[in-house]
């Protein structure tokens, strides 16, 4: 089904987020072309003309499934300034929906055939239905040992699967399907620079509903599983944009949640273009780069990364399934950066804290 | 999580949709007393003390996990007057969520220390994850062909899982489960009554949302998966109840989806209490009985009931997966059913149709 495609009138500008140089409205999908060139990639960001109550996006008018809008749930008695944001509420299930709904109508927009995506599941599925919905083709990229349900699901929505060894040989292909006309729903580059800048626009949309949610009041800290860090980022433009429009209000504290240490490490003063190996079963958040998207949320924010282990999550997945709310492994991470840090003191007992859940557990166990 | 319950202070009494004997607000498992005595079972439902443009239920404040507001979703260019009403969306991925807010709010109000309930998968997944988050125990009764992936969740929310040889056993456990202090969150009679209409109340709120989404329209045929109908009986309750509220408005005619010859034998003029065999992959909507109220929202909204086989079903699945919704099997069939009565006419190219998708696909297959 094609639905009308409206731009937002009020978008000034394209501007890099590391050097401030601004660029007329295109896709970049490497990022700044100044920063790659000198091996400091970094992401895009739009510039609005004005900042409201209302969440500005790349589209006014746009391909939507109803994505967002998700519950924030209080979940146990003994935390109530707790609460979970349910992202498993979208319709394929996770986070990346809201992702899809922009980069799908950009494809659209300029006429792409498809959209190639690099995914260990969600942003698959998640891609792989919009573009079945609205008439586009869309290629999926994983590595061999993609869940086999998942490959089913993707079958049943007609998208073309590659299956690679490693997860950095999905990049290589990622690049040539876009060679051959597919929009990359993704990054390919390495360093990495993140998702296109209007796939990310997609998640600013949590913090204005997070705030929405708590009729008015802005988190103390804001806990995201990440990798490379697109909802981490998203997000804090979010909050960041919120503030313009209304300066009286706060800004929570971003805390990234990692299964090994990466962006703890940039922020302990590596340099963020090298590659930080380890080992995890939280796939989602799986991979040894970060960007300078993530850290760069940190650092303003005066946020921090925690690393949670395998055994961490599963055993916050299990108490929220307890409680009846089923998140894949990855997601409970922030569950459990919760429980780790009110135990270490770094959160408070009365500090309001939203954790986001990213992904239903449906699909996964 | 508790929440505060709230009755709503406009309910008269129950009666019975057989009969007309009216009866003080209870539980009534059993459904009408004076005509299950006489050997022709049937449900109660509620009459308020007005109708208006808000669908009423029987708790102002109840316990919600935001089910409801499912999108209404066109799918197919070909096919611009049919519409999906796409329940996936609920929290547990099906219709049955409607059901277990009301369920579980109504255990919680009496007292009960959980929810039993004998099913194929949905309103057990439903009801776990309700009961688990609101703090009440679980029963769940269920064929030893259960599907593993349904066993794990269900485990994972912490459910009591019953296995049985034959589905009719289920009721018998169910009937043990009551007496010893669990809420019956699904029939147990033979032959059945339907669920208890605190339950079936949750599914009036179906035609309220689609005449709104379809802005004042009420579509000429409503398509329904059904097997004891308590979904089928619930909307075409919220239909009569906005006719009331305003006669200017139109009612559909309720089509019932089965997957072998019941409820069309009845309405050809067999008795409604015998049983009915066959065989089904529909295991949704599985059965060999039907009930009173399903009988009576066909006949009273001149409706019939379209058996639609395993292929229909599949063939329709597949399609609709394509345009990237994906629904289980037995939900298929309103699809299914479309295209069957589209081919033979009972169907016209302009009517505007709503088909029910009652269930997510991502648990299944
Ligand atoms: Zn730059
Ligand atoms: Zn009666």
């Amino acid at each position: 089904m094609a639905l009308p495609i409206k731009p937002n009138g009020k978008i000034k500008y394209l501007q890099c987020i590391r050097c401030g140089e601004t660029y007329p409205v295109d896709d970049y999908f490497e990022g700044c072309p100044k920063c790659r060139d000198e091996g400091n990639p970094a992401n895009l960001t739009f510039v609005y003309a004005e900042y409201g109550k209302e969440c500005p996006l790349p589209y006014d008018s746009y391909f939507s499934l109803g994505e967002g809008n998700t519950p924030l749930l209080t979940v146990f008695d003994e935390f109530p300034s707790f609460y979970l944001k349910y992202e498993g509420r979208n319709p394929s299930g996770s986070h990346k929906d809201r992702m899809s709904a922009m980069i799908v109508t950009r494809a659209a927009e300029k006429g792409y055939e498809g959209v190639a995506v690099a995914t260990s599941g969600n942003a698959g599925l998640s891609l792989a239905s919009y573009c079945a919905y609205f008439g586009l083709k869309c290629a999926v990229i994983a590595t061999k040992d993609l869940n086999p349900q998942v490959r089913r699901f993707l079958e049943a929505f007609g998208a073309e699967i590659h299956l690679t060894d490693t997860p950095m040989e999905r990049w290589e292909i990622l690049k040539r399907k876009k060679e051959e006309g597919f929009y990359p729903g993704s990054n390919y580059s390495n360093p990495p620079v993140g998702t296109v800048h209007f796939g990310v626009q997609g998640y600013k949309a949590v913090a204005y509903e997070i705030v929405g949610q708590l009729k008015g009041t802005v988190p103390a800290k804001v806990l995201v599983p990440a990798s490379r860090g697109d909802l981490l980022w998203g997000i804090w433009l979010g909050f960041k944009e919120m503030k313009q429009a209304d300066p009286s209000l706060a800004l929570p504290a971003m805390i990234a949640c990692e299964p090994f240490a990466r962006l703890s490490r940039v922020l302990a003063g590596e340099d963020y273009t090298r590659s930080f190996p380890g080992e995890t079963a939280l796939k989602s958040i799986d991979g040894t780069t970060v960007t300078y998207q993530a850290v760069k949320a940190l650092r303003e924010s005066n946020g921090f990364a925690i690393e949670i282990s395998n055994e961490e999550a599963e055993a916050a997945r299990k108490e929220l399934a307890k409680r009846g709310i089923l998140l894949e492994l990855s997601s409970a991470a922030s569950y459990g950066a919760y429980k780790k840090l009110r135990k270490n003191g770094a959160i408070g007992e009365k500090e309001v804290v939203v954790a986001i859940g990213t992904s239903s557990g449906f699909v996964e166990i």
